[in-house]
């Protein structure tokens, strides 16, 4: 399998607050990155705006031109459209690797809480409307503040990154690597992957607490 | 209300790898600690093995002993016997702060995966069983390994304490903070101990993965 480097990265939702961070990110690697939105207008409009501030080669598409384009595919989606919307890119998505960094999460006035899901986690929800795609969980946690800010240099956060399948979670792992400070860390399986969304809600409440932008890093690795 | 400096730590469970773990570190620390167990005489050998390694003031009760001893409670028992456990201790354990560390896990041959718990956590099951007590969750994802170990005497790791009693929350992250290296953050309401407990399935993937006794720490805090 080629590395990341050789690859088109589609983002869906990439107009979204994380997916067009980590698109910045990617397109500063030197990434070939192709923004994807319900509307192929605003998806170019955002391309260009990420070209003019960081470089990089940047297109923008609709979602399902997006999906087409690319060799793999951050679903950064609203949890509200992702069931519907992968299930329309099915075909688009066949044999890929798609990288679900959805979180779902409800908020009242208690704070943000993780949502119950039937099919166990936004991943598991994928795997199953994506039969024949490589289906993986990853950047649940990056701070969409922080990726966007062009004065962080370094980023201090580890992604996990979850998946059955050793040799997409590795091109995922990879993925992680080139923002500078970003390790991608192998987390577990997909069966795992709940936690891991659900965590982003912890994550909010600490920076409620400490007006931070909080990350998590795992020690002794 | 007083520091943990002034009070008396229980551990039920206390004969078990991570109660011990943690009881050998707050001992060490010269806070004052009473082990719990079934067994009051498996309690005390526990204890005097404690204080025979690192000195420190260090009893053994049973279980009820304990609880009705200790200032504070760490319920670090086996998860099917959290439940019973708890529930017969509920008049010992009043007006107390209880500090549940348990995680829900199950494993099969693909690895460990977190069960399902009705009331939604091992820590909301100790609010219900507890209704009188201060519930509230920490020290999930120690190692006991890297606890037991005298060689490391700094703990790379921080402890997410989660809890909806700000006071009680606050004495627990002093806990946390007694062992050198350690951290207590304060990391949500008790509605999202779920996803913590959890994630020490994904910690344990770490750990069979990359050969390491991973924690967390928390960045940009």
């Amino acid at each position: 399998m080629t590395g990341v480097r050789e690859m088109t990265i589609g983002v869906l939702g990439g107009t979204g607050a994380q997916g067009r961070g980590l698109a910045v990110r990617w397109a500063q690697a030197g990434l070939r990155v192709v923004i994807g939105s319900r509307s192929a207008e605003r998806a170019q409009q955002a391309a260009a705006e990420i070209t003019e501030t960081v470089g990089g080669e940047v297109s923008g598409l609709d979602n399902s031109g997006c999906a087409a384009e690319a060799d793999i595919v951050l679903a950064a989606l609203p949890w509200d459209a992702h069931e519907e919307t992968l299930r329309s890119l099915s075909e688009e998505l066949k044999n890929k690797i798609v990288v679900d960094c959805v979180n779902p999460l409800g908020f009242d006035k208690k704070g943000p809480y993780a949502l119950q899901v039937p099919e166990g986690s936004a991943a598991q929800q994928a795997e199953q409307l994506l039969p024949e795609s490589r289906v993986t969980a990853a950047f649940h946690h990056v701070s969409s503040v922080t990726l966007a800010d062009p004065a962080v240099t370094h980023v201090d956060l580890d992604v996990l990154v979850l998946g059955d399948d050793r040799e997409a979670t590795d091109v995922v792992r990879e993925l992680a690597d080139v923002v500078p400070g970003v390790r991608g860390i192998y987390g577990g399986r997909l069966r795992n992957a709940h936690q891991v969304e659900a965590l982003t809600a912890n994550v909010i409440a600490i920076n409620r607490r400490y007006k931070a932008h909080a990350g998590i890093r795992v020690t002794d690795v």
